[in-house]
């Protein structure tokens, strides 16, 4: 086990006594503190007292602990001995719930500090109670073996739980908020948002139901800040009718006609229709009528419900119990995403119920509002940002579309998220408008939607694959410079999802905005990290939003390293940077030359190399139903009768002679001529090595281990671990091109069969260790089952190899 | 979807319309009813009274449903059309989530119901209010699309939590209690019984730490009945250490000793030890002085937790808090898990805390307790079943044990529960010593549990496989006599880790004593059924244990049935019947021939077919590291290059002409010789034919979405689905023979090498469907990577085929 600490805070021992008092682990105002051993007795008391009220239950438990290899801690309460360093140690790690002696050596508690990578044990002798209480609140503030700091685990416990009855307003300890709210009296409650929208054309603005969590405190004055998570999947999914509405890919790739578009040309336009008035209230009220039971709920939010935040989730335009129609990704969503903050921040009206006109305001917010969620979620959470909406002070937005276009399209292709082949922004569309569930709702509400349907499919432009108005119209990239919140992103590099591109164009666009920016990039997919043990974000997290919506002075923004990168070779590693592709990267170039090398050698050969793309019939049937199988003949360089060979090109470096670290986007020019007048390229950097890699997912740690508080919800804790078998290689990057689009993903070429063209191609980016002793390969081929359509077509690629280069970014 | 509901009882209307009454949807003592579509607004409303507390709210939720398949429920309610029954359906199935067009025709609802398998609707027109009550109670009591009855879906939407102020006693409807307690203010705490044992030899009596949850009303004078769920790894494991511990089994198999031992050469001997006297109490406590936060839950247990159940976790002798040396399956673990029992039914002192002799009563509990759990804990209920003790009432016995020779031997051989090889008697004692995870602790009990480890390492005696008196004592078979407990036992026929005799030789032992005993076999391996969308197991082990602890009159014993087994072909199918190998099933008899079939033709010539044991070591290490492939060789006999030709024997049927049931244990008896001195043999019994077969673990259909109340603890809904792709075959059963012991399990004979003997062995029972066009297979061998020791020795069997048989029951 390796811990990882960011979010943990050094202050004065004076301020540390003061949080101790403020959280009952001292009595009073200037607390009288006893010698060492007795201190020490009392804060353990105080630890236990959820679980005994008893003399004999305490010492029972003194007897289970050891305060040295051979003495338990109630003979040692009972002797002289003076307390030092080596027996404080020895009692936190057992408290921290390690285990001897597989996490740490009994005679040696000190040595395990480095080693479990613990924050370091700084107390050098027991002189005072002083001491004893600086001790103890390093104690509380250092993670356990099961992924929460000590502190948090004492909550689960109960720590907490006599707060509850007097508890007006937050408590924060270490810079970050407590669980001193009872979960289990949380208001919840449902009001419906007038957006400044009337996307089912019914002359109505439409109404928006937002589901809200406040703490009971709210009704007695305080004022929560809130985090508000937009989920288009909230109110249900309608996974039969997406099935239905996917479309076909396996057909040949269209040849498009020439243009001559420019930048303006494909230009963001205005979408902007005439809009009703705004209801006029006719009355109003301070507490709502209608309620909910269960939210879909995030854990992270779960987490904060006790900690003084209210939790809002909102479904938007087009879901059940909402107004509107639903338009992927576009200015309305947008629009009405932010609906919800401005009502939050008493700059839009919202009513009781959908008939009434019963106004009700936000009494209970403090206005300062954050945005959490992953995908979907966090891409409106970019998008509301985009707009520079007052009250949003900051959105932890995590595996986040940047732009639409980068999500189903590629280089002037139609490109699926990988594991959604045949997804596009209609399908999405159909997928997420729950009004369908309500049979009612949908008796009138049909024949609006399919009209919206009908226009989402002609304006995706199935056919051609190009970048146009409408995707810059979908494009957050290009507001960037709008954005007022302070930002964290949180992506997989092996997210083929939603691809690391989205993060990292949004993280080079933010460089030039005056806002905090922190980075996090996990080894994981399309996954929340709240529950990793090896990192402590939920720390992070409440350092962060202590700081953004309680204005807690606690110095979060440079606390909180700017860019942490999660290892790929080593479990349990965050290293920390200053940027992602950095100005002190250096630039590699790679020749792909004759012997199928990628070669660093400047002297190159004039050589040339061709595949065909086409597969026999059964074969490619084959493959359109095991895409896993078609991945892996790809990049499979040693099976003798692989079918795809003369199918794609592979170029290896040689054996690595110490490790290289990839920080950025890999990119490829190569030199190509073409048999026909149509074509594409795919592109994937691939890590060949026989080695034990991460597993695709983390492994389940412990089922139900963490929670927020004393009887709440739980989260599971999980981990990357190492695959028990070895696996030759693993794909690192990718990328596509469709060759009529040579200069840009909007102009398109004539291609000319059989006259060499150079194409330029940047490959999604990545951070990446590939290991001494592996190689480097660049994969090279036309149809992407996973990702590209399928036209299965008789066309020849070849390349001019020594005008065909990779350029990397490299530590 | 297809639902199976055994847990709904029909009763009169006039105790409905009392028992709607009790549960608020209809007033008073003497109901005035309503005209009919008055009533069913009355009644609605009462339903979405947790989420809108007005006339436009209700309104709201009117229009988002439909009353025939152009006319919302709200338009139905404002016009004089009469309701009726086809109404009535459409708004029922909008209710229980069900949606069109997926689920049902809107034009056609009531056609859904037999689809669906919905119980029937039985009102043909709607004069009354009375008729409206009628199908509403008929409503409450179906279960929705996800695996719910409507009314505990309502519960989950707060529907009875205005009733948690007044609670003071259970609320029963359609028989089961209801969930009118407030989980979030039980009371949790430990109490420590003293068990009748001193099994860490200190000169005191076992002190057995029990935690307990019981609802707060007991405080005021309600006394609870006890879900009593004895877990010997709640307190934690370990796993690293049993790891360690675990055998290796890559040896030669030894040869034996002959003897001539009889049945009561291998009885059980008493094993009880002198005891030291109970504690003197230094005085007498109301209320517990230790408390826990939070304890290993079962979800079963926690549906229960709101519904006036109190529920006990206990985890015995050697765990974690509590005293003692664990002897896996041993009486003393009985007497140890009865302990706990005996104080819950006032029996046995428990104490506040382990030195302060300070005594504790159960006075809250009614004395009426149940047990829980799957795997050991089934098992340990069982164990305590068949002690007869007091106060026991029923058991709900999951995966259980019945005799641990049969789950760590089989026929003479060490023989592992598959997945588990290696694992022992001491292997399990030692991952269950959860007194090693206090350090604390540790050091006063570690020489005394090496002893018992070193104990048991002998005892079990891996050298020979035989049966001995220590098996016996182990044998809860011995003891069935004494149940006077009625029981509940599910078993997964797919479960090879505790294999289905278990079940099966308890079901047959049972049949003699007279309890009432209720079996579920489903398709799972070793799993809780309780989140299953297809079988209301919810809700019939509510009927079951409202019966036997609450004594309702509500005829659990005659309307739940006797045998209820889960399809292996259909999915969501569940068939009733009264036995499992009936009488009335007819014996089929296969003869081997040396054509490779299994024939039922009279006509045999005679025949020999040979097999070698011995694979070449880089394929037997290799098995020995992918077991999965092992076993997917033993059964392929298509592969060309199959490492194991020549290294089994196969017989098939040919295609059946119509389905198969299997219904019971087939047996198997060969002639064989041997050209060694030692020798096992192992079977085979396999479903060939190309199918999309069941998934081997349920698919998760929605994610927490099971709850037995409002805000409380949730569960996943899960089912078992259809793989996506076919497999060529699927084992239906096992067994195996060492051929030293051609009598039974305990006497050992000596085997002449080339001498023919015949050998009988009885298969793991079973409940299998083969499906027309497929064969059923019989495959022969010897080493059984996943289970038996693997010597890799140069053993030839051959088999006289005209003197071997298959002989199966089939319904």
């Amino acid at each position: 086990m390796k811990n990882n600490q960011f979010g943990q805070i050094h202050i004065s021992r004076e301020q540390e006594l003061l949080e101790l008092q403020q959280i009952a682990f001292l009595d009073g105002t200037a607390p009288e503190l006893n010698a060492p051993k007795a201190q020490l007795v009392d804060l353990l008391a105080r630890a236990f007292a959820p679980l005994t009220t008893t003399q004999s239950g305490l010492d029972h438990r003194f007897k289970q602990l050891l305060a040295t290899p051979n003495q338990t801690l109630y003979d040692f309460f009972h002797d002289e001995t003076p307390l030092t360093p080596d027996i404080f140690a020895r009692l936190s790690l057992q408290l921290l719930q390690f285990e001897e002696p597989a996490d740490f050596a009994l005679d040696a508690p000190l040595d395990a500090y480095p080693t479990l990578n613990l924050p370091s044990f700084d107390v050098s002798e027991f002189k005072t109670g002083n001491d004893v209480a600086h001790a103890w609140y390093q104690l509380l503030t250092t993670h356990t073996k099961n992924g929460q700091n000590y502190l948090d685990y004492l909550t689960q416990t109960g720590y907490f739980v006599p707060f509850y009855e007097k508890t007006q307003a937050p408590i924060f300890f270490n810079g970050k908020a407590q669980a001193v709210f009872d979960p289990h009296t949380l208001i919840r409650e449902v009001v419906y948002v007038e957006a400044p929208l009337d996307t089912d054309h019914d002359g109505h603005r439409d109404l928006l139901k937002a589901e809200i969590l406040r703490p009971a405190a709210t009704n007695a004055g305080y004022q929560a800040p809130v985090l508000y998570t937009a989920s288009p999947y909230n109110q249900g999914i309608n996974d039969a009718w997406g099935d239905a509405l996917t479309h076909q890919v396996d057909f040949p790739l269209a040849k498009k006609a020439a243009n001559q578009l420019t930048a303006a040309d494909v230009a963001a336009v205005d979408e902007t229709e005439t809009l009703p008035d705004s209801r006029i209230p006719a009355g109003q009220a301070e507490t709502a009528s209608e309620y909910f039971a269960e939210e879909q709920n995030y854990t992270l939010n779960d987490y904060f419900l006790s900690r003084g935040f209210a939790v809002v989730y909102a479904s938007g335009i087009g879901t059940r119990d909402s107004d509107g129609s639903r338009d992927t990704g576009g200015p309305d969503e947008t629009t009405s995403t932010v609906a919800i903050i401005e009502w939050l921040n008493g700059q839009r009206p919202a009513f009781t119920n959908k008939t009434d006109n019963i106004e009700i305001k936000a009494w209970w917010s403090n206005r300062h509002i954050a945005m959490t969620g992953r995908s979907y979620l966090g891409t409106l959470a970019t998008a509301a940002a985009t707009t520079g909406v007052d009250g949003l002070k900051t959105i932890i937005s995590e595996a986040a579309i940047s732009s639409w276009y980068d999500y189903y399209r590629d280089g002037g292709l139609v490109a699926a998220p990988d594991t959604f082949q045949g997804e596009d922004m209609d399908v999405l569309a159909g997928e997420v408008f729950s009004r369908r569930q309500d049979a009612g709702d949908y008796l009138n509400s049909k024949a609006m939607f399919d009209a919206t349907l009908a226009q989402l499919a002609k304006r995706q432009d199935r056919e051609s694959g190009d970048y146009s108005a409408y995707w810059d119209g979908r494009n957050y990239l290009n507001n960037v410079k709008n954005i007022k919140a302070d930002i964290v992103m949180v992506h997989g590099l092996n997210d083929w999802n939603v691809k690391p591109r989205h993060v990292f164009n949004l993280w080079q666009a933010l460089k030039a905005v005056p806002v905090a920016k922190k980075l996090i990039l996990h080894q994981g997919q399309h996954i929340y990290i709240n529950n990793f043990r090896s990192l402590d974000f939920t720390d992070m997290m409440n350092l962060w939003l202590s700081y953004k919506l309680f204005d807690v002075d606690n110095g979060a923004d440079t606390q909180l390293p700017d860019v942490v990168i999660q290892d790929n070779v080593t479990p349990e590693t965050w290293h920390t940077a200053n940027d992602w592709q950095a100005d002190t990267d250096t630039q590699e170039i790679l020749q792909l030359t004759a012997d199928n090398q990628l070669s660093s050698a400047s002297s190159v050969t004039k050589a040339q190399q061709s595949f065909n793309d086409q597969l026999a019939d059964a074969q490619f049937k084959d493959y359109t139903q095991h895409l896993s199988a078609w991945h892996h003949d790809l990049l499979d360089t040693d099976r003798s009768d692989n079918p795809l060979a003369g199918k794609r090109l592979t170029f290896k470096t040689a054996p690595l002679e110490s490790d290289w670290v990839l920080d950025g986007a890999p990119q490829v020019s190569v030199k190509v001529a073409v048999n026909n007048s149509v074509g594409l390229l795919s592109f994937q950097l691939v890590d060949f090595g026989s080695a034990k890699r991460f597993n695709p997912t983390p492994t389940l740690l412990a089922k139900h281990a963490l929670s927020g508080a004393f009887d709440w919800r739980k989260d599971d804790l999980t981990e990357f671990t190492l695959a028990s078998e070895v696996t030759p290689f693993k794909m690192i990057s990718k990328g596509h091109i469709n060759l009529q689009n040579q200069q840009n993903n909007y102009q398109v070429n004539d291609l000319v069969p059989g006259e060499f063209n150079q194409f330029d191609v940047t490959l999604q980016p990545t951070y990446y260790r590939i290991p001494a002793g592996h190689q480097l390969g660049l994969v090279i081929y036309a149809t992407d089952f996973e990702t590209t359509i399928r036209g299965n077509q008789d066309i020849t690629y070849t390349l001019q190899l020594d005008q065909s280069q990779l350029t990397l970014t490299r530590i």
